[in-house]
């Protein structure tokens, strides 16, 4: 493929290629032709006892990023990571959700390393002895300048323990408080038996499961089921299954290899027979921490390593229930605790146990280096603010989640701010036009739909905190240079930025990308670096001068809200449940205006539909500022 | 040895072995015999591809404690513990300055792992799917009882970019504000380039370093050079050292294989040459982290990997320097930031940057674990209290230290506690006696000075908290069991233990090892559980009844403060500089007295010299309560 590059170091081991995993849609047409970026002479690779070496250039200043979903930092210039799959414990060490082998240079490159297994990266802070141009020598105890580091998408609701009714019960409390609901999520104990899990419907709690699925589509909810791969003894599917699993267990189940095809057969078949119109499933537990996992010299019948069946565990679960919706020409849209490089064009959404408002925002920001989609769930909150401040970042993420396994928490249990939750998630179901289209251009072009602002602005890098270099003996005893990454914003699509308030704040600072943006509310055209205050209500959103955010309303018609002069987008519609659209069955529908300050302000919607009738035909322009 | 066995597992390298850097003193002969504790025949090997297993038996309601210095947990039953030398970045992980190989069980058996790899430990928790008596399967929808886990004596003083002129300054403040410095610490700007180092003195700053070192000698205060051993090339002896070093460099400087007689003999003699009199080393940075230190692929001309170079780097440095004062014939006492199994009888205190208080006093609990001295350094405070609160901390434990050298930082910088922290360095002192004979027991039987009381009583293993097992959405969602370790308490010696307050307590809970102890001010008996409330200027410490604390007052006398009906003890005393003890030299000074209630108190001095003339000839006894 054009601009595309390969390096093979031994003999590849088909059972560890992140890459086979992978079902890609991206048009290769797109990628135009150019040179190497990376001088091929200059890649260097070694053997040194059992390890392989690579070594790859790295100019002065460059900046790095990527290296799996992040939830600290965004720049990986310096950092040495070991990348392993792991439940995330509040470091970014290279042991998350998403160990993905992968880093990007703002150089104009990407090293991809095709590996499942556990694979150290140092980045530029290991220089050899016998470097041509070693980084000078400087004194600690004279220079000024010495630094240690040197150079080289849907609202959803769980719930647990409740039977058919509550889940009735609970949905009808949602309508009470007009909130639509699109998902519901059941949590382990809809099954007979779980932690292990028998993934059987507990038949006390759900008499007709089947007939349940059905009354809850009739009112336009679908049905997630919550699972982890452990699987118990009680399970119908033991038996046949434990000749496919590994030699030690998860939390007192087997563990199958999912490697191999007869142990995806016996799981797909027993669910398409017990989960008659269930639109998906949650996927937890498939990461680590390594005393709930298996040990890394667990033996897999598929002869491929714990460690590497480790990292794609996630990866391979997502292909399989993703292959077999889609040899029922369904789609679904789940939930994941782990991935992997292979995933990123599977519909899945990570998420996990942090519940740190900072890291959480982080992660918006990472996981588009990571080709991940990163959900920043809803579980509860000290005060009806931080309830807010969570609400409004989760209904600008891919999935807005309220997951209330655990304590039942509902949208409006802090009654003096419920009418602005219930804002909140309006909001989100306005932006759902302007976010499918978002998400098909990550289908098509591979653009992430949530990423970070330097992805589209490389100097966008932040400000260089001249402080945070300082010497302090107890906070920073090795004069570390903190290069500040801008961690807490992140784009949506082509033409909005979000600056979420954090809990607590009532003005923050802005990094706005290059060129003029405007007040999402105001229409205000700002510039370059400002601060910013909001009411509670709002959430900190700019729009690309040039931008048109189309907001669906409730009687279905859409407004275009246009910024600065002139501008144009292309909306994507289309059945949204089937793959008809590979066939072709979809429309766009090109939004374009004009309004030069001496003219008539201009607007037109052309439309374009290829089988297949958009409901998007009433459009009502609005000029915003 | 008597109670000792051994296994062997393929061929050791003894490159990795960390018995070999060990020279113990310990007197075997007071090992009595017995049978071996596990059951040998269910002691399991298996070869699983570049993995070698060894299965250990373990019973349920084993606790374990060990692997390493810990900061956080104390117990490591259900644990995973991949060991690798590092900077300890805020979790036990297995990632530590001393990631020791060993861990115990109140079985009463311990078992060590000789190797210098990086090993993982699996400490419980994983469970085979072909086990004979796996955990029983509980259902998380309907069971309670459900949860994801089924099972260094001185007082020094640093400073930086100061000169000889500002180092006697200093140390004539310390004298004006009535206080004694034993040992003064010189930061790295004594060297001539320093960060990489050149080991050599800074003729600017100290014109006659061997005059300086004899004229603080004459003041009574030895002095310790900072140095890491990344050589710069500056140095004189770098193009000597260089074919001995490793492939990468770290923070500019070549990485010496000290695994090699031939660059131990280049640094050792000119340290001879250029430190003389010099009384020992502060050996910094020896740890980690990844980003800092040469990956894992670094090569080294021993041909040891380059894991098991790291695990031992700083024990074997240690062993270096130890050896070469020895040859000398004279002791040195210092500090150093990595260590491992084969150092624990070296004389090195550990410690780190990460300033947690909590942590700093769980390490006072955990390192007697894993045969390390822990110092919690002193570097500066937010408030008064805190800073009164880190001197007690620091005065009870093995080297009372202020690293002042980023912040010039000064005992007296609050004026409000000046006398507390007096006080409490004078109570140091006092306890010089008492703790001399703590070290003896540790150097002739293995005993260690300071140790988590569950070592001493191992039914202490703290209230099991029923509410830390409670599920919480947020902060426990996996129902995990929280074992309460005693953490925050530790014995010293014999007969003492302290309960630090932390900073913001003016009462805790005090959990006393079985049988009576007494309140270390007023005699008061005192079991069990306790809540324990004491002013600012008094640190909780508690004596077992029977108990005697010897205090050394400024007179030279020792006030021997005595608890309980009866008891007796016996000191240990010897010049403190040389290795004449080894040939007999000391004296044993028996101290006993008797109370009983109807009867006249009694007590008794009885010295055994042996060729040594102790100070300590004229004791007063004071009963106390």
């Amino acid at each position: 493929m054009n601009n595309v590059w390969k390096l093979c170091l031994g003999t590849p081991d088909p059972l560890s290629s992140l890459l086979a995993l992978s079902g890609a849609t991206l048009d290769p047409s797109r990628l135009s032709g150019g040179a190497c970026p990376l001088a091929a002479a200059r890649i260097e690779t070694e053997r040194v006892r059992d390890r392989f070496v690579l070594r790859i250039p790295l100019s002065a200043g460059e900046r790095l990023y990527g290296l799996g979903l992040s939830f600290e930092k965004m720049r990986v210039d310096y950092a040495a990571r070991h990348l392993r799959c792991d439940h995330y414990a509040g470091r970014d060490t290279g042991r998350t959700h998403a160990p993905v082998p992968f880093y990007v240079s703002d150089a104009g490159y990407g090293v991809f390393v095709d590996t499942a297994e556990v694979a150290s990266f140092y980045m530029g802070g290991t220089v050899r002895t016998d470097a041509l141009n070693p980084p000078p020598e400087l004194n600690r105890g004279r220079d000024d300048n010495w630094s240690c580091n040197q150079r080289a998408e849907f609202v959803e609701v769980s719930h647990i323990r409740a039977d058919e009714r509550a889940a009735r019960d609970e949905l009808a409390a949602f309508e009470r408080h007009g909130l639509k609901i699109d998902v519901l999520g059941l949590e382990p104990g809809w099954q007979s038996g779980s932690y292990p899990c028998t993934f059987e419907w507990d038949r006390a709690r759900f008499a007709d499961p089947a007939q349940f699925v059905r009354d809850m589509a009739g009112q336009g909810v679908r049905v997630n089921l919550w699972e982890n791969m452990y699987v118990s003894r009680s399970a119908r599917i033991y038996r046949d299954l434990l000749p496919y699993c590994g030699s030690h267990q998860v939390w007192g189940g087997a563990v199958p290899d999912f490697t191999l095809e007869a142990a995806r057969e016996i799981v797909l078949r027993q669910h398409r027979e017990d989960h008659i119109g269930v639109s998906g499933y949650k996927i937890d537990e498939c990461d680590g921490y390594d005393q709930w996992l298996w040990p890394d010299h667990a033996r897999f019948p598929s002869g491929a390593s714990a460690t590497a069946i480790r990292n794609v565990y996630g990866a391979r679960l997502q292909r399989m229930f993703y292959d077999d919706f889609r040899a029922r020409g369904k789609r679904t849209y789940g939930l994941v605790r782990a991935s992997n490089a292979g995933a990123a064009s599977l519909p899945f959404c990570l998420y996990n146990d942090c519940y740190s408002f900072g890291q959480y925002l982080t992660g918006m920001a990472t996981a588009g280096f990571c080709g991940c989609l990163w959900v920043p769930e809803i579980r509860d909150a000290s005060s009806a603010e931080e309830w807010v401040r969570r609400f409004q970042l989760g209904a600008l993420s891919p999935m807005l989640m309220l997951n209330a396994w655990a304590n039942g928490a509902k949208p409006w249990q802090y009654p003096e701010v419920e009418s602005i939750i219930a804002d909140t998630i309006r909001l989100r179901r306005a932006l759902l036009p302007y976010l499918y289209t978002a998400f098909y251009r990550y289908h098509s072009e591979g653009i992430p739909p949530f990423r970070a602002p330097v992805m589209d602005d490389p100097t966008l890098t932040g400000r260089e905190d001249a402080s945070s270099g300082a010497l302090d003996g107890t906070a920073n005893p090795y004069e570390l240079r903190a290069a500040r990454d801008v961690t807490d914003q992140f784009l949506i699509g082509d033409a909005l930025m979000a600056a979420p308030m954090l809990p607590g704040q009532t003005e923050r600072e802005v990094v706005l990308p290059r060129g003029v943006w405007h007040d999402f509310y105001t229409g205000e055209a700002l510039r370059g670096t400002v601060r910013y205050a909001c009411p509670l209500e709002r959430i900190p959103l700019f729009v690309k001068s040039g931008g048109i955010i189309p907001l669906l309303r409730e009687d279905g018609t859409l407004e275009a809200r246009c910024y600065g002069e002139r501008g144009e987008t292309t909306l994507y519609d289309d059945d949204g449940e089937t793959f008809a659209f590979e066939r072709g069955e979809y429309a766009l529908i090109r939004l374009a205006f004009s309004r030069p300050p001496e003219s008539a302000p201009q607007s037109d919607v052309e439309i374009t539909a290829h089988n297949f009738e958009t409901a998007y035909k009433r459009v009502t322009f609005v000029p915003v500022g």
